[in-house]
């Protein structure tokens, strides 16, 4: 083997063991605050995700499929009453926490990194009633070998068509679930290599259930190939980057160093972002320059004449629809969007419902929305201006969307997120009683504590 | 839509919903003989390929770790007693039936076609009570939909370093139980859209357990994807031929003829071969000489004063090893296959074990082989010269071994080859007995009386 880093196709360093060894050994103790703060926050925010979507049709016919299954009543689908096998959870609560588009990001590979990782941790952490402090560990070290093999690969391997989430994420879950099940290094080679033959998602079925899918199938096929490892299941050692290994199948672009470089010292965790809307991020600026105007200045919407956008082309090519119909259609409307904002001061799942794009009051206000595309302006920004009856005008330039690296969402609007997605669910008293137990979780000794407030009773 | 048989990439067929409608409703009825006749020698080379491995280190490392999720008992594990939830048991039953490197092969692709679609069904049909020839039915028509897929892409998508039959094998496996369970044409599509983010295998794990995982987990998630298909989940309807589908994500060939042209008309099924020997086809020219001369002149071993191959050079630089000592490194030793087929008549499981390589008797006459290897030689051929103590030569010349779809194997060496995998396991009269189900399986009204007779009491 070369020396770590190097990235000459003749001198490829031996990955798949150099992170399984990180894997297995890094002591975890060590790194620094912002690791662990966004480790809680990452956590927090897929689990209001997982349960916000607990009931969605996309996880009635999924979880109506497993039932067919018959499977035992190990660990919980969160949001709900019903327990499923450990596989199977992983596979649920990873299809639940994407099915609303509303998760994390990993903006460097666009990568959203906790459905894979954390909806297969927390099957086995359930399960096997582990700390707290293990889960999170898992997670760090789950989140950075996917985000690190999505740095060696991204772009190219998106792309070509590959949904990353899908395609890199079982890497991250086999090393999660490793980590938390105790295998030794040689153990996790083998875990790393039965996953890495297992990718999954094509970037056509945007728009379909597949998509959600794509993380849950990463979570189960993440878990079991730790499963398998520790009974003595057999895989490539070097699964990943030999010339018939996993990187060089299914990418052009393979920046070894990307993963070897740092490996243990920084943790890519740091760069996860939260969705503060639920919809694409072209349309964010927009929405957050109404939300700040209506709570700065306490406007009544009746009382708004007009409203005047001021943005990047692309969000008319993408978001230009002018008389949406379903909430799904909604997301594709800048119009809708902002009217929603201004009524409501977010634009979270409720903003993207039928019942609230088909709402007089919102179609009334978007229908005086106007949107004019700028090439001046950068795709990160916006202008809006309101025009009241009263004859003032208001206005406001976003330069950086909240929820951006530039502007990451606070605590505070990581909670209201949280109850947008979990209320609805499980009741407020619930949402805030699962909030402590989430603040609580490095000193939790067992995550079953967690959990039994997660679910539906 | 263009016409079905465009090949042009600006021109390309709906190849996902015309998959779905041959297999939704082609009325099964009025194919041929020849495909009847393979569709039971697929299954039936299958069966014997699963219950002979069915206690193989990498059957027990692969139920030890299904086994974790506690399933249900609705599906058998042939060869076994266990009994675990349907997903597994295609899971497991497709480990199985490949674990030998000794099942079937669609040569024009090297797709091994039975795995992922007979493991799937089966678990299937004994689970809903099935008849026989509705598994016939759903074999046919699910190995079609494998192996058209992968005439439309293979080699480029080989040569990647896709294995095959896990790469594909999930969308025949998707096809035999979508015809299983009923799906109509709209649901068939979405199982098929489904399986098409389900990808399983590189070819880097050759030579590890993870190699026969790839048509077990192909076959898992063909089985799955049509059942969250049947409880209304969704994916695109062109997921394979879009331009972010499948077959343009993973492959630069993509001949959409193949998939369409005389589909429900000609079968690819009756292409299928059945390997007679445990082994890489490479050496299965001199395996084959070998023993048709011990069988032909009923030759002692111990008459044998020298044996001469006459081969082509690959031979020599695949399967070139002098001294093996473990069954595995039997298959790379040309020495040893030979040695073993002249004192045994084959070289199937037992001559490639840990003991036969051992086996003084087999060790003497090893050596006493000698290769000469000859550009004139076509791969396909071989010459064999047997020298005896006491001065007659003996001389063979084949050109095609059995096996090659020029010399296929006959029920007779089918009928031997299912006695060497399955007598070990459950016994001669029990062999019988399961060799007379499979012979009645087009009149079975349900297809568990066969499975009874496939498992472990």
């Amino acid at each position: 083997m070369s020396a770590p880093g190097a990235a000459d196709e003749n001198d490829v360093p031996a990955v798949t063991r150099a992170l399984a060894r990180f894997v297995a050994e890094h002591p975890s103790a060590g790194w620094g605050d912002h690791v662990e703060r966004e480790a809680l926050r990452t956590f927090r925010n897929w689990l209001a995700c997982a349960i916000g979507a607990s009931h969605h049709p996309t996880l009635e016919a999924a979880l109506a499929g497993v039932m067919e299954l018959a499977p035992s009543r190990q660990a919980s689908v969160l949001g709900r009453a019903e327990r499923v096998d450990i596989a199977s959870a992983a596979l649920l609560n990873g299809i639940a926490s994407h099915t609303f588009d509303f998760d994390d990001t990993h903006l460097a590979t666009i990568i959203h990194p906790a459905g894979p990782v954390a909806s297969a941790a927390l099957a086995i952490a359930e399960h096997s009633g582990t700390s707290g402090r293990a889960l999170l560990d898992a997670l760090v070290i789950g989140v950075d070998v996917e985000c690190r093999i999505g740095n060696a690969i991204y772009p190219d391997h998106y792309d070509r068509g590959w949904h990353i989430t899908g395609s890199v994420g079982m890497l991250g879950a086999a090393a999660a679930c490793s980590r938390l099940l105790g295998l030794d290094t040689r153990q996790t080679t083998m875990a790393l290599g039965i996953a890495a033959s297992q990718p999954t998602g094509v970037r056509e079925q945007f728009g379909s259930m597949t998509k959600p899918l794509h993380p849950g199938a990463a979570a189960r096929a993440g878990l079991m190939s730790a499963l398998l490892a520790r009974h003595g299941f057999t895989a490539s050692a070097s699964a990943l980057e030999a010339p018939r290994g996993l990187l060089r199948t299914f990418s052009t672009k393979h920046d070894w160093r990307e993963i070897v470089e740092g490996l243990g010292e920084r943790f890519e965790i740091v760069k996860n972002t939260y969705k503060p809307f639920a919809c694409g991020v072209v349309i964010h600026p927009a929405i957050d320059g109404c939300a700040q105007l209506r709570d700065e200045a306490n406007i009544d919407a009746d009382a708004v004449e007009r409203v005047e956008l001021r943005v990047h082309p692309l969000v008319l090519e993408l978001t230009g629809k002018r008389a949406p119909r379903t909430g799904l259609e909604g997301k594709f409307s800048v119009y809708h969007a902002c009217a929603a904002a201004l009524l409501f001061g977010t634009a979270g799942v409720r903003e993207f419902s039928d019942a609230c794009v088909n709402d007089p009051r919102v179609v009334a206000l978007r229908e005086r929305v106007t949107a004019h595309a700028d090439e001046g302006i950068d795709e990160a920004a916006c202008e809006v201006t309101l025009t009241l009856r009263d004859g003032r005008t208001l206005h406001k330039r976003i330069e950086h969307a909240v929820g951006s690296l530039e502007r990451p969402m606070s605590d505070r609007d990581l909670d209201r997120k949280f109850h947008g997605l979990v209320d609805p669910v499980l009741g407020e008293a619930a949402a805030d009683e699962l909030l402590a137990r989430c603040a609580q979780l490095p000193q939790t000794s067992e995550v079953r504590r967690l959990v039994d407030a997660a679910r539906a009773v």
